[in-house]
């Protein structure tokens, strides 16, 4: 049995200027933008959500600007699986995450599980 | 002075079923689907976020797929109008909503507060 929950999103901006697109979001949801560390802070920003207690992240792509999910899990071949059968199709994996694609079209990641009541709350799979 | 906050998102599906788009979110989510009245139905299904209090739903729409945020506020102009001064586009109003466009380029909705805790969490702007 193992367990996920949607963690939150990643807003990809099609840009070279990262601090200004990170400014933008941040600025729009009223979140404080929180510098990440080298080998992950030149291409995201994260957004720190107090409202929900999402996982936000401003990220510099060179594909269209989207905004994509991420689902986190403490089991990832068990869930990438698990989305497989519901008609998911699997991307691509990079570094500690799997990139997916929804049957409706939508690009998506499955994620490590980093959330602190990630165990309280994820649905669990039998 | 006026408040707003992220209320949550729209996965906008190009698709003629939206049982079956729904249907594949919510289990992708672990987020039960629940039915909206006549008027709204037919294009939108909610699906029920008891991890993070989100509004999210499930649109069938034309356009290809995507993911869009929405804010929500007590004072749907003025926060247009903060969101203009900080480089975003007006797009059009639908309803009782103000579709925007980011200077990154993703689409996203100024929509009327109805999150229970707005009033507590919403960010105030002078």
């Amino acid at each position: 049995m193992h367990k996920s929950q949607l963690s939150g999103f990643i807003i990809d901006c099609q840009t070279t200027d990262l601090d200004r697109s990170a400014d933008f979001w941040g600025n729009a949801l009223g979140m404080p933008v929180r510098e990440l560390p080298p080998g992950e802070g030149e291409i995201y920003k994260r957004l720190e959500d107090n409202q929900h207690g999402l996982h936000i992240e401003v990220q510099a792509v060179s594909h269209p600007s989207r905004v994509h999910l991420d689902i986190e899990t403490n089991d990832i071949d068990a869930e990438v699986r698990r989305l497989e059968g519901l008609g998911a199709r699997r991307i691509e994996e990079i570094r500690t995450w799997v990139v997916m694609e929804a049957p409706t079209g939508q690009r998506f990641c499955v994620v490590r599980a980093t959330s602190a009541d990630f165990d309280a709350k994820a649905t669990a799979w039998a």
